[in-house]
């Protein structure tokens, strides 16, 4: 297990495009290289793509699964959580990291940026929602033009 | 009780403008009259004016409280739900109603209607959150100018 | 709606015999009569005997429901809340309650009476789970001989 | 990470006597001794003694929190995973290991035994609850009289 416990979650579809699941194996690769944990909600599509990209690295995957049964986590995860909690299990995701990556996505991931921005969690976006709110725009979400950037932005938050 | 049992979610802040409140208390005031029972998280803010504006008609009121003790419900509330599951209710809230209404509204908010929307519950909004997505607006929030508006669209999209 | 808003929950298995469905029903028929409101997680079994037997007295029946539809809900359950949530549920079950009288049960009624007396809430048990700790009777389960009795020291309890 | 994921779960009291803290340790110091990943509440009194001893063995411990905050984690903890879901955490530890081992224990660990039982995962008891339903001897918890009984019985029903 790495010393210094860093966990960065990073949210997505299930499904998603070839280009987001190369972004999410990208990201998944960079934090295993920083030597942070990588929490996700443990099924496919982003989940499973930076689940893979962090296992080539030798990082530690954790999945926080929505069902009841641990053999729905993708291959990659190593440390299944199985909470048969459903979407409720979006809030655990991103409580249990300390900033969150949000790749694409859909109204999922749209639930886990608020329960994140709401809980004061960083969030980095590659490609994924915009906010406005009464017509104003909300800059909340911290883009990145790559899984680097997003992983380094990640971290210095973190860190700061 | 009402016979048709139709549950209407109000979604927002626990702190809100006096404006919001007003356009809340007659989303509440509306709700009643139209014989909806109000689902909403059971707080201050918009949540406590929906609830005083149901209740001035005579309706039916249940707050989804994230605490663990019913007290905490605002005095407008005749059926208090301990949930002591913290956001995770908002999953509640929102799958308990059969459309959701939301006023104003900040990150938490934007939780309840990211979970509605990935349920395929309607959302009406009253100046609330806008999203794109990849560059593109989502136009899933349906919008409404009036309390009025707002309560009419709901009840027709559940009929239908 | 009861001005004086008391709650009691009723647990027990969602398959049970035809001795503890009448025994259940009983339960219902009695709290209705009082003007206490019945929670149950709102399945079959004994959850739908209690509400039966409230409803043929005009009582308010409240059913927080395990999965994520609404339509599990047994025929006599007017306030379904829909908390896909699975077991997790039970703890909303008891903790929306003021006390909970179990009825024969299985390991699901056995969490959900740790839970509550983990919370200080009184259980009263009809013909259910006894329990020793460590070698030594644990006389937290309030025995009652009857549907009636069984209500009486409920409601006696919340007065307290 | 251990190549054979085993999750094993050690629930008791977040206060416990030092002889209930002792077994505890050796049960944790057992489990990693087996390469089983330790599953637990993540607080004090049981949870602390079991992760210090798997620890000092260089085990993995996961510590499923009910509170909003990672800081709350015994210092053992390697893999804080942060619910703010309440006692509704106890159905997640359960359900994310294969087998429980219940020592001592108050109200929330016979909450705990319940959601196990009822999921068909086995309990191995040293010094716990024990139970009767109707009046008759419930045996499912399985009797263990050391730590190191109880680890091996548990290996042996997940391996079975």
């Amino acid at each position: 297990m790495p010393d210094k416990k860093r966990f960065i979650a990073v949210i997505g579809g299930s499904e998603c495009s070839p280009q987001e699941a190369e972004l999410a194996e990208e990201v998944g690769h960079e934090l295993a290289r920083q030597d942070v944990i990588l929490v996700c909600g443990g099924l496919g599509g982003i989940m499973e793509a930076a689940c893979k990209g962090a296992s080539s690295q030798g990082g530690v995957t954790i999945g926080i699964l929505p069902g009841g049964n641990g053999k729905a986590a993708n291959s990659y995860v190593q440390i299944p959580i199985v909470t048969n909690l459903g979407e409720a299990r979006n809030v655990v995701v991103v409580k249990s990291a300390q900033a969150v990556i949000a790749i694409g996505g859909g109204y999922g991931t749209l639930s886990e940026i608020g329960h994140a921005l709401r809980n004061g969690i960083p969030v980095i976006g590659l490609n994924t929602w915009s906010l406005s709110r009464k017509g104003q725009l909300d800059s909340s979400i911290i883009p990145a033009q790559s899984p680097t950037e997003a992983v380094s932005k990640a971290i210095k938050l973190i860190t700061e």
